[in-house]
């Protein structure tokens, strides 16, 4: 979008240009699509109509809580009509970066979830990790603690049971340099309704490559693979697909980063005073967070649909 | 030192010369008196004609797990001649800053250990969090966590009971913009023996911090309190003090820091070849971690001792 305006609301007009211009429709889902476990008004209408229209439908989010079928029924519960093909979540894609990108021959020490671990299963790929570890016996115990020789790889995605354990047991497994690093994503906070957040896989990463001192290596948005994902399954032309997220440094970053057109929403973490500010930093690197539109809600693209 | 040459090997004649040049030594434990529950050959006899000679003699460590009565009873076992009130960990000096900087009227989130609990209670500083802190319910639960209304500052020190419910307690509490926010100390690793090693309290503390997004104050070594702490209580003249330690960002940058006279030990952490990469590099502020000598073991200064 180099030497267009950026930042532009999408209304009117608009919104039926860009998407005549578009084929394929990737969404963010929490602050996007839905908040917490209510859906945001429209929405369903929105996602049901690009459909209905013929566009290619796909959900790209961050979150590692919850493999693709899970999310498949969730969207049903809500109203979405998506296919589990169609959503791509840290948990499957950091399988399959483990399986297509890494090639790892080996089992992973998992900090992360069961729906984690099913898409670690699902591509043939064994773990040991999920669920409570408790601290038990003396410094020289935790730093002897034994270790599973057949582990190749550290995945660091969202784990509610993380522990000083857990972070000690990563931390002694990286220490053999051959060992692989890999984390779902950075984002440091969970929004949930009403304002309020929890820590985000970002808090634990950090403090494993902190423990270990090496940097993991992530998989999900801003970072290009998971785009990759979406378009070698779905042979995506970048040149005619739209990025719709709420977040600048995760979403729209990642439209950017991939050539995508970019739409931020205003229903979740970021807001347009935001987006602004990067746009008038002067800095390169952050106009990359510029979206190239927003709009208050995606139930703004609905009289285009329905027209 | 400005001027002198620096990173000397102390032997022969200048020790006799840099001991007659003060009247206090400063000693950290791990890695120098002490390595685990072993301690350094000579180290007992050092410490012990170093106080025989007149010298006062404190110990300063950024282990936040023992209270001054603990050390003072493991270095008793070892055979050091030590007084409980010559001992300065970070569980007493976090107190101390709570209680005479900070002035805390209130009670403490602690994400620490026993020890710490009660070096704030002999202040009269109530706490709450110590021990394990499972997680339950859902994120929405997480997220609404009961705060107790009287704490008004999250400490973060060594914890083996770390957990993610304690990360989120703490960023609760922190999202309260008028919460102190203090940590023990920065140290990413707790070495042990053998070349062992098990994460340390710079690890909650980053995690803690980017979950809240906000940075602690912290009362360790490097900076000046700990220094402080010690001088205000013992008259310490700082020209004719000398900090002895095994780890340049710490020990020797905290000497630097308070104008001391700077011991290297290579019995713990820092190699020479990091102090000479540190002399070489040209720039400001690494010269602050090239001590002014080195020795292979303070078991070194006892021919000058026993002389």
């Amino acid at each position: 979008m180099s030497g267009k305006k950026k930042c532009t609301r999408l209304s009117g007009a608009l919104v039926k240009q860009l998407l005549d211009s578009v084929d394929s429709v990737l969404f963010d889902c929490d602050g996007v699509i839905w908040r917490g476990d209510q859906a945001v008004p429209g929405a369903t209408q929105v996602i049901n109509l690009l459909k209905e229209k013929g566009k290619k439908v796909f959900f790209v989010t961050n979150n590692s809580s919850k493999t693709r079928k899970m999310y498949a029924e969730k969207m049903s519960t809500l109203g979405f009509n998506v296919r589990e093909d169609e959503v791509f979540g840290t948990a499957y894609c950091c399988a399959m970066y483990l399986k297509t990108v890494c090639k790892l021959e080996g089992k992973v020490y998992l900090i992360g979830s069961n729906a984690m671990r099913q898409e670690l299963e699902a591509v043939g790929i064994q773990q040991t990790g999920v669920g409570p570890d408790h601290i038990c016996g003396k410094q020289a115990d935790w730093a002897n603690v034994p270790l599973d020789p057949e582990v190749k790889a550290v995945v660091v995605g969202f784990d509610e049971y993380f522990s000083y354990m857990k972070m000690n047991r990563a931390f002694q497994y990286l220490t053999q340099q051959d060992c692989l690093f890999v984390g779902t994503n950075r984002d440091t906070k969970l929004p949930l309704e009403g304002g309020k957040a929890v820590p985000g896989t970002g808090c634990l990463l950090l403090a494993v490559e902190t423990a270990a001192q090496r940097q993991a290596q992530t998989v999900g948005k801003p970072n290009d693979f998971m785009f990759d994902c979406v378009a070698s399954k779905f042979n995506v032309d970048r040149d005619r697909c739209l990025m719709v997220g709420d977040r600048l440094d995760t979403d729209i970053l990642l439209g950017s980063n991939c050539g995508l057109k970019t739409l931020l929403t205003l229903t979740g973490v970021s807001t347009l005073a935001d987006a602004e500010a990067h746009q008038k930093s002067g800095c390169t690197e952050r106009q990359g967070m510029v979206p190239d539109y927003y709009v208050e809600s995606i139930a703004d693209l609905l009289p285009a649909l329905q027209g």
